[in-house]
């Protein structure tokens, strides 16, 4: 049989596009002489599609979407994600299901067992488990055991759900697994995804075809790289990352040897694609074009900037300078060299005087209260005022360029420097935004050397550094990480070697920096732990802090 | 037996409130002659502990404060709830249990066997759903179903679950109930949750004795209200509504009679109350006591600022008067003189100059672009600036005014008016701010009647209107009631009566601006659908928009 795996970027909710795709898909499949096409996870709507499933009318486009749908098969199979309604009087309103469609209608549907409620996933939110007894999609006298991407990843030796839906269906004797997915990208994915379905192949002696979406969804990006792999735990073939594609496999020759393993791209390159797929995708699905952000001279800024450019390009970008009378000459001179090395517009407007009016009328209040951070945080407000009123008038949205490292320890001003529509590095620790600099310089120097080379500084008050406030960054993030990533205690990490002042410090930073996090723009997830909705936690409380 | 029923403001993470709170529950208890002492859900830790309960060093520290607990439990028994580790080699790490506490040690445990997961609760992240076997908690000769929270509510014609633990539990013959609950308040659910408790107790033909947690936790508010109602349905007691409460009941007198129906207060009286108690808890909570915010002569910041006075004490509270060349005489008049009537502290800042000096450094990009809403948010802004610059520098912490109406449609400025620590109206529709009005006036005028009379107007430029931009209040709230709290789609309302054309623009304004209330502040939670963590909407996405 031949098996073609369609990897798209859906738009949630936008059942015209969705459709047409997939359409689209179909005929191409066809053309391709393909006897089945094989779609996404919850394809028909986009996902995740979150609270929208609570709506009778959306669950009524989705079915509307599969009978379009059913109607084009005809001289080809296809296997559509989607939500259906769950019959019985008892237990969640719906299941995701993956549709087989053939003839011209619906043939079946199979339920999803395994629903994922951890990190970013909210699926038992929406969706009743299937309880339902197993049963193989017949089709061209191929045995399909048809899985939704969670039902696969309880191979393991520390199982979450008490469950494992391949183990029953391997009583009814299925010669190959199809898994539809809609698997978000960390920069461990990639791997850790290979490595199980690999593992289910070889468990389950059969081969495994998997489609994943592709596509940035907000803060979640998905990476696609969709694959074939054989019973000896080969990878047969596999799809684009960070892109569509479209790919015909024939069933009965899968031993045609070994591809490239997924292991072959570096976590900066990943992370690096991931981020301009995100911001590209935030950008088009919203409807604009053209970004605006703040450009200090510093790396958070420039490796923004770099990825903005290379996401909607140069033309689309206005970079503004903004200084005081505390930014230094390098600052200036190394945002310039950065424009102008990428060849960007920039526009400076000083803060100088905004910030003086502001000072004046609140002298009655302040008198002679003395400079502190109060002044420092209306420097970085007025920046946002001004890079605002240029995004309402001009139809730009603002970037923000906040890390990982300062999101965590509230390094920020609230509606100052932590405003934008969305935080590009916001999961990208310090040290890392450095790598990112580096892997962007690779072939010729793009980011100033001195952006790169100078200490840490947010220029708010004479010859600050960020090492008056905090730890030296390789210290903080690898703290960060261990706490934040791999959720260890302090003891965990007193144990580990850190020194138990600056531990406690830091720990008592994050959990009270809380409030600052919620107001923050949706930040492009790259690591197994973003903040965001992936990371849920209490404003007012009281734990490490 | 006697039992009491202790209802007490936890704080999330704080063991040692926690448990010192507890161990003086059992003190009182044990004085007040009981045999048995209950205490609610997740009460060593405080709920909703969220993702630190994915840190075994939070977990170690809930066992240590059981341990603790224990060690007190001489003379008499006592329920306390806790996660506990599921032992099992399958399955989620944790169980949400009862501890049954006595004779110095633990007894027993009982674990939840139905996990909300649904509108702001997320259980089914944490916790595994028990399955094993029910077993009845004996002490003194009594048997006891002890039950938590949700195990009680899917008792209905509309099973959102399979099973229906007390069911199960009934064939163990026991002649109580014991419920321990961190049931989240909104303005219908004191009904609600009297009728599920005296359905439960009529159904099963025995007592129930329910335990709630009382207190604000950033948006999610705990009304407590424990009570008795015995098996013929009737209220035997009881607990405060809002407050920290303790009683004692004899499990052999529980025929005394009726006490008043849950339903004698009143919706707007218990948003109030509710709002208060939010507010309070927020602020002591965080370790601040001074709440500042923008006075506009409006409705909106008027209620804000009568609750806040009520919540914090009016010497806590510091009110602002900003005004622009568009403000109207009546606005400042009508902001002094609220402020005047409450005896609390105003100022008034200016915001032109500085509203000046950007417009001035703009002028190279703005040049000859009109005044646009550019311009209305720049004033916005500004407020926000010279606000938070108070707020940093005195430590106050800024109250958002914005109600719900305008959450709902994005009207408001990001970065701008919808700032601030804590949002107090953010799920209080504008029909219902008015509603609070007249109760805050309901025996003498505190807020200026013209505040309430005078036709809403956010006063950004000349003879500004909502209405210019809005429909009429009375029939926005009503759209947006059915679509967000109901879930109507675009049919149902038109179906209903309305004009297609509003309803679809109204939806579109809702579905856009979804990026907007990604940003702002927690919301104080008082109806079933709040925006925020119990509403998990796409940004980018095309649905009804």
């Amino acid at each position: 049989m031949k098996i073609a795996l369609a990897q798209l970027n859906y738009r949630i909710g936008d059942f015209d596009k969705n459709v047409a795709g997939i359409l689209e898909g179909i005929a191409r499949a066809k053309a391709g002489g393909a006897d089945l096409v094989v779609f996404a996870e919850l394809s028909v709507c986009g996902y995740p599609p979150r609270d929208f499933l609570e709506f009778d009318d959306f669950i009524e486009k989705c079915y509307k979407g599969i009978l379009r749908i059913a109607e084009e098969c005809t001289g080809i199979a296809a296997i559509v994600g989607s939500p259906s309604v769950n019959p019985a009087d008892k237990g969640k309103p719906l299941y995701n299901s993956a549709y087989f469609l053939a003839d011209g209608r619906i043939q079946s549907l199979s339920h999803k067992t395994l629903l994922p409620n951890y990190d970013v996933f909210d699926e038992y939110r929406y969706f009743e488990p299937n309880r339902l007894p197993y049963e193989i999609v017949e089709y061209q006298g191929s045995r399909i055991a048809v899985t939704i991407c969670e039902d696969l990843w309880n191979i393991t030796d520390d199982p979450l759900y008490v469950r494992n839906p391949m183990d029953e269906l391997l009583k009814l004797n299925p010669d190959m697994i199809i898994n539809i997915a809609a698997s978000p990208f960390h920069y461990s994915q990639p791997v850790d995804r290979f490595n199980v379905l690999k593992r289910n192949a070889m468990t389950y002696g059969i081969p495994l075809f998997y489609v994943n979406q592709v596509g940035g969804h907000t803060e979640l990006l998905f990476d696609g790289g969709s694959m074939v792999i054989n019973p000896a735990g080969t990878l047969v073939g596999s799809l684009k990352r960070f892109e569509e594609d479209f790919r015909v496999f024939d069933s009965q020759a899968l031993q045609t040897g070994y591809v490239k393993s997924p292991l072959s791209e570096s976590v900066i390159s990943l992370i690096h694609d991931g981020l301009v797929m995100g911001i590209r995708d935030y950008f088009h699905k919203m409807g604009f074009s053209k970004a605006i952000l703040g450009l200090s001279g510093g790396i958070d800024s420039a490796v923004t900037l770099v990825l903005a450019a290379e996401a909607l390009g140069r033309e689309n970008i206005k970079a503004v300078l903004l200084p005081s009378k505390f930014s230094s000459e390098h600052s200036i001179s190394d945002a310039e060299g950065l424009a102008q090395n990428l060849g960007v517009e920039r526009e400076t407007i000083s803060i100088q005087e905004s910030f003086n009016a502001i000072e004046t009328s609140l002298e009655p209040q302040f008198r002679d209260q003395p400079f502190n951070l109060t002044e420092e945080n209306i420097q970085a407000r007025v920046r946002a005022v001004i890079l605002m009123a240029l995004s309402n008038k001009f139809g730009y949205i603002l970037l923000n360029t906040s890390n990982k490292s300062e999101a965590a320890v509230g390094y920020g001003t609230l509606y100052g420097d932590m405003c934008g529509g969305l935080s590009v590095l916001g999961d990208v620790y310090k040290t890392q935004v450095y790598e990112l600099a580096h892997y962007i310089n690779r072939e010729k120097e793009i980011i100033p050397q001195n952006s790169i080379d100078k200490p840490p500084s947010a220029e708010l008050r004479p010859d600050q550094k960020d090492s008056d406030s905090l730890p030296e960054y390789n210290i903080l993030d690898k703290i960060l990480l261990k706490y934040i990533e791999e959720r260890k205690g302090p003891r965990e990490l007193i144990l580990a070697g850190f020194d138990e002042k600056i531990v406690k410090r830091i720990l008592k930073l994050v959990n009270t920096n809380e409030y600052k996090r919620y107001q923050t723009p949706p930040i492009l997830r790259v690591s197994p732990k973003a903040f965001g909705m992936g990371r849920r936690m209490p404003i007012v409380g009281k734990y490490l802090s």
